[in-house]
Order: C-alpha cells, then sequence, then structure tokens
C-alpha cells in the first residue's frame, strides 16, 4: 500500500519533471525561430508530446496529472479526495522545480548562456513578453484554455467513453493545440506546477507574475469541472 | 431526455466554439510566417487537432459534429433525422459565433490590435486574400474538400468498419491536410458554422462572401453522402 | 458480388484520386518555402496524412492500396490473385489522373498559374529538379524506400500482429517520414500510378522519366514481399 | 526454432537500417534549415516516425529494440536474457553501419556531395558541433533524455498497461520529443548503434566522440530500469 502511494508520487513528480524539462527546455535549447530552431509549432509539440509520453508511461500508476489544475478538476468533479489531490500537487511542484534545475544544469554549460529576464522558459505578459499581450488577455486566454483543456480530460477519460484508450493521444495533441495558438499570449501555463519551477529558478518578472499561473488555470479547471458534472455528463 | 438533449446541445456549442477560437486563433495569434509565428502548417494542426480533441471530449455525447455540413451530410446519408440535425446545426452556428467573439475578447487586448478585412481568421478569395485564387477555384476547392472531408467521416465511423476507435484521429488528421493544401485558397471552411462565427464579427467582405461557404460545403458533403450511399456501403 | 466490385474499384479510385490531389497539391498550392508556405515538412504530412485518411475511410472496403506497387508486393507475397491486382491497378491509374486533373482545374483558375516543368507535383531527378540528385540515387532511393514502405504495411498488417488497427496510421506516418528524407532526391513517388497522374497532364521531361517511378518501386517492392515471406514471417 | 532466432536477427538489422537511413537521411539529404529544408522539427519527427514505423512493422517479430541501449535496460529490468542482447546488439549495430552505407551511396551520388566533419548525421559536442555544448552538457542531456525514453519504453509496454497497443506511437514520439528538445545539444543519440554507424564511415571527431554515445545511453537506460523496478513497478 505504502510502496503504491510512493510510486504514485514518484510518477507524478517524474512525469511533471518530464514536462518542464523537455516542454520549456525546447524553447529554451531549441529556439522559437522556425528557419533555425524548431519554432513555435515544434516547442508546441515538445509541450504535448510530453504528456502523450508520459501518459502511455505513467497513466496505469497514477492516472498521469502532472498539473495541480488538473488534479482540481478532479476534486470538484468528484473523481478524487482532497487529500490525495494535495499529495499530487506537492509531488508535481517538486518535479517542476527538479525540471527546470536539470534544464538550468544542461544550459548553463553551453558558452553563450546568459540568464535573461523570463528564463527558462518561464511564463509572463505584458512589456517584453513575445506578444505583449496585457494581463486581462492573458488572464482569459489561460482560464480559457484549461476549460478547453480539463473538457478534453473528463471527456477522453469517462467512463462512458468507450475508445479511453486514445485519452493520452487526445490530452497530449490537445496540449499541442493550445501552444499553437497561445504561445504568443503568455508562453501557455494552464499548469500551476509548470510556471512555478522556471519561476523560482528565474526570479524577477516570472516570479512576480506566477500567481496569475495559478489562478487563472484553477478559475478554469473549477468551471469546466462544474459544466462537466452539471451539463455534459449530469448523472 | 431533456437533459441529454440538452448535453448534445451544448457538447456542439462547446465544440464549434473549440473549433473556431482555436482554429482561427492559431491564424491571428500565433500568424501564418513559419520563421516567426506556427506557420501555415501550424494553423492547419490547430484545425486539425481540435477536431481531435472535441472528437473524444465529446464523441460520446453528441457526435462531434461541430459542422453544419456534416449534420446535413448524415441526414442525406440516412443517418439521422432533419429536426435533429437542425437542432444540432443552431448549436453549431451559435458556438461558432461565441468562440470568435472570444478570439475578439483576447485578441483586441493587445496594444497592437487593429480590425482588418478578413479579420479573425474569416474565410475569403480573390484580389487581396491569400493567395488570390478565383471564386471558381474557391468553390470548387471549397467542394472538392468537403466531399473527402465527409468521405474520411462516413468510412471511419461506419459500423462495418472494425477500427473505429481511429475515427476521432482520422477526422482530425484529415482536416489537417485539408489545410496544408488548401489554406491559400479560401483559408479553408469545408464548415459553415467556422465561417459565419469570424464573418460576422469581421463584416465587410468577408459577409459578403459567407454564402460560398454554406453553399460549397453543403454542395459537396450531400454529394460526399450519395456516393457513399449508393456505391461505397451500398445496402 | 458486382456491387462489391464495383465498390472496391471505386474505393481504389477515390483513395487515388485523394493522395495525388491533396499530396501534389500541398506543393503545388501552398508550396515547399517553411516561412511563406508549408515547407518540406507540411508537404511530407500532406502525403502521408492523405494515406492515414483513406486507411480508416476505404480500408475496411479495399484495403486502401491506392498503389500498384502495393497491389503487386501482395500479389508477390501471396495475398493477393494478379487479377484482382489488374483490376485494382486499373482504378489507382484512373484516379491518379483524375486527382491531377482536379489540381489543374484549382490551380488553373489562379491568376498567376504557370505551366512549368515537371508540374503538378511531378517526380523527376537531375538538372533542374530540387537537389539534382542523379538517375543512380534515384532509383536507389527509390527502391528502398518502397521496400521499407511495403516493410511497414506487411508488418502492421499481419495476421500475426495483435496490433492491426493501428496499420493506417503506421503506414501513412511511414509515408510521412520517407517524404521527410527523400523529396529533394525524386519529390518522392514510391508509387507508379502517384506519378503517372501529374507526368500525363505536365508531359516534358516529367513524362520522360516516369519509367523510373514504375520501376524502381516494383523492384523494391517485390524485393521486400520476398524478405518478408522468406525469413520474416516464414510460414 | 532456428528461423525464429533469425528473423528476430533481420528484424533488428532492418529496423536499425531504417532508423539510421531515415533519422540521418532526413539531416543529410533534406537539411535543418526550416525555411529550404525539412527543419530541425522535421529531422525530429523522421527519427521517431521510423520507431514508430518499425514498431508496428517488426514489433511483432523482436519486439523493435534497434537500440543496444534498450536491450541492455531489458536486461537490467529483468525482461530479457543477457544472451539474447548481445545477439540483438550484434545485429543492431550491423544494421546502423549498413543504413549508414546506403546513406553514403545516396549523397555521394549528388554533384555537390562533400565529405565534411561528423558528416552522415553523427553525433557530437563542442565547438564546430551546432549548440556547441560542452562535454558535461552533452553527457547530462544523454544520460537525461535516455532515462526519459526507457521510462515510456517501460511503462508503455508493462503488462500492467491495457494500452499496450498504443506502445510504438508513445515510444516514437517520444523519441520525436527528445530530438525537438535535444538536437543542438549532441544531435540526439540516446543510441549507441545510432552512434557508430555514421561514426565509422564518418571517422575523424565524429568516431574520437563515439565513446560518449555508448557510455551515456547505458548509464540512462540502467538508472531508469533500477527506478521502474524498485520505485514504479514494484512487484
Amino acid at each position: 500500500m505504502e510502496t503504491t502511494k510512493f510510486a504514485k508520487f514518484t510518477a507524478e513528480f517524474l512525469g511533471t519533471l518530464v514536462l518542464v524539462l523537455m516542454g520549456c527546455g525546447s524553447a529554451v535549447i531549441a529556439g522559437a525561430d522556425g528557419t533555425t530552431g524548431v519554432g513555435l509549432l515544434g516547442i508546441s509539440f515538445a509541450f504535448g508530446l510530453s504528456v502523450v509520453a508520459m501518459a502511455y508511461a505513467i497513466g496505469h500508476i497514477s492516472g498521469c496529472h502532472i498539473n495541480p489544475a488538473i488534479s482540481v478538476g478532479m476534486v470538484v468533479a468528484g473523481r478524487m479526495k482532497a487529500a490525495e489531490a494535495a499529495y499530487y500537487i506537492i509531488a508535481q511542484t517538486l518535479g517542476a522545480i527538479a525540471g527546470a534545475g536539470l534544464l538550468y544544469l544542461i544550459v548553463s554549460n553551453q558558452a553563450i548562456f546568459e540568464m535573461k529576464e523570463w528564463a527558462l522558459g518561464s511564463n509572463g505578459w505584458g512589456k517584453g513578453y513575445l506578444g505583449e499581450y496585457n494581463g486581462t488577455a492573458a488572464f482569459i486566454a489561460e482560464a480559457i484554455f484549461t476549460f478547453i483543456f480539463l473538457l478534453v480530460i473528463f471527456g477522453s477519460t469517462s467512463t462512458k467513453n468507450i475508445n479511453g484508450g486514445f485519452a493520452g493521444l487526445a490530452i497530449g495533441l490537445s496540449l499541442v493545440l493550445i501552444h499553437i495558438v497561445g504561445i504568443k499570449i503568455t508562453g501557455v501555463s494552464v499548469n500551476p506546477a509548470r510556471s512555478i519551477g522556471p519561476a523560482i529558478l528565474a526570479g524577477g518578472e516570472a516570479l512576480k507574475q506566477v500567481w496569475m499561473f495559478i489562478a487563472a488555470p484553477i478559475v478554469g479547471a473549477t468551471l469546466s469541472a462544474a459544466v462537466w458534472r452539471s451539463v455534459l455528463e449530469k448523472s
């Protein structure tokens, strides 16, 4: 029993580590320029394929949330107990910090490395951040994107859905989609842990703005769980 | 019973909202330039992955048409009643308008926002629109693309097809394909709701040309349903 | 009975039409430049996703060969009778010509249209063709790529393979792969029908070189069938 | 019995040949520039889709390791005998050399061909190699990436995982992911055979540095197997 609990903790820790290291790593190492780097499309695939990979690797162990907004949404939807969600969220946050740490370890070994504002793939908004959208747009976008992301999660993993095996693909590809659309607004979080990891190491503006990437995804996830329970799969 | 009907309506409304917000959003927010934006390939994936995501999220609730041409095709193919199709089409059209509205809400919060001709990812053709193809090419292309799209839908969801679980992937990836080929011609509609949503908010040329993106997809869908019934799966 | 045979013919005709119209169309309409067009990667996805789409649409009707080299390989592997293969190959060739014809119909409606050497996405090699590889490289590449393509087809559709439902994805994605690697050499055929269609309309060098895109794929397919039967799945 | 063993050997030989020919071929033939070539994203898809294609083609014959680090990891995890792993590794290494040889055969037929340092898609690091990361970053990255790659392999093929059919997709797409992130560091190996093949033909720096692409992946694979056995799926 204790073992199973520790396995779940390790799974959520490693899964979130992979998401942050590989998703943020694609932006930091491979670059957002589509000619010399992998481009915004490549970064979008990196985040989404991290979820596809982890879903089929650890999904049967922990459910592969690797995102506190998902664990919160599962509690609101009545599919998880709050105490277990809290345990998951600790693992996810530590994993995200470890992922950002490993990324720093790798890139700081490059001769031309320099720690800039919003470094390590941090989320942000406003002057100096990608498309320079304001805070209102950032909050609306993050809440809506998380709402949509959770809708895919609830629907594709529903016990009424006979194609449950495809959930990992559908969820991961929906994260590719969300990044394609949203990178220029906030870099896309929809996941408080994914934002906390890089922000703690990058400090500065990233850390000052991290509250929004905790608040907006939780608002979006809660709304999505409510709509799911009360309308789409009323029982 | 009433609940189920409302769940279907909500599913079609939300699904079409996601398709328009994310598909058109990728063009408007992320950009068609492959070096600084996600490029035409990224936009193609955004439209197609919206369908993949929604197919596995709401497919078991409403069938995930999120496209009036599909609902019309299903009626012609004898798989749906006209009254239910009408109900679906209302939900789809409202969802598309809501999706375009949310997109406007987000992008109008960016300092450099400006409402241009064919804004918000509207479909169109002729002078000033992408590849500047004429109306004949636009109509032929939209009708053929919808014919092909419906062929994939009929075949992958056929009760004679033992790989029905893959339908969501096959249909979504075929929409990626159609966008890769057709964006420069019309921006690709193959879906009257997807065209009506942005056109209503953008006005101007987009609204004047929207009739074609209602007519051509319905012609293509009807032909596809006829070929499917009379030749490919004659019963 | 007769109906089933006609359904198979129609399926192979339409499937090959879609492959040529959409695959070649992506190159002709959307463009090989990765900044302003869909790039070589986008064209690669267009060809491969055409196969994914058609595999799940018509696979349960005709097996979705849509390629004479596959039908020949199936005969050599003992999975199909020569007479039926001949019937398939006629449908495929007519479908490819129709696909190239529809592509011509669309693009000739664009003001800036001009019929160039190797037009309509024709395959080729040598001076003036993409990477300017010579005929030896072209023949070797086409034969090897077809060998690999058929290997994926034999393996993923083997009755000993319990994951048969994934065959359409695996085969289509392997065609994406082959195009990623080989476009600069020959534009990638591995399919005589796909080469014959555009060559007949384009004439000139495309038509003079089309013999290689019949010969090399058939050599590759025959070798692959022989290795499959005699070594990999000896019965 | 002997036949089966030879079939496994042939499968591993051909699978690794395809991985090296197509993965490295995408870099050498199609190019890392995203405007005129397939870009880093295209190369990433080439490596990953080679695995997807081979997984569904030969997975039911040999398990489709096509990577000595995987065979070593399987031994450490207790899923394979050392003697069989040795047999597999010989087939993989010979296949990789053959794949690099075929690639040389094709590209040496192009007029502008020139054998450069780190030719034929060789892995490497340091001054003159892509992002010019140092050896420490290269070793850490290769070990971590192989750790993650093996995690996906163990998890997606676990007998406790009911979605085993998706393993080929999950594993292949995780290799796409790893390449998106890591190409600029080492070109990405995570596979000693994939590095040995091109290095033997390219010689020079590639051959001098090849030890790291044997050592680091084996360290990563061994650690991953240990974590998998002792924590994630303790039995």
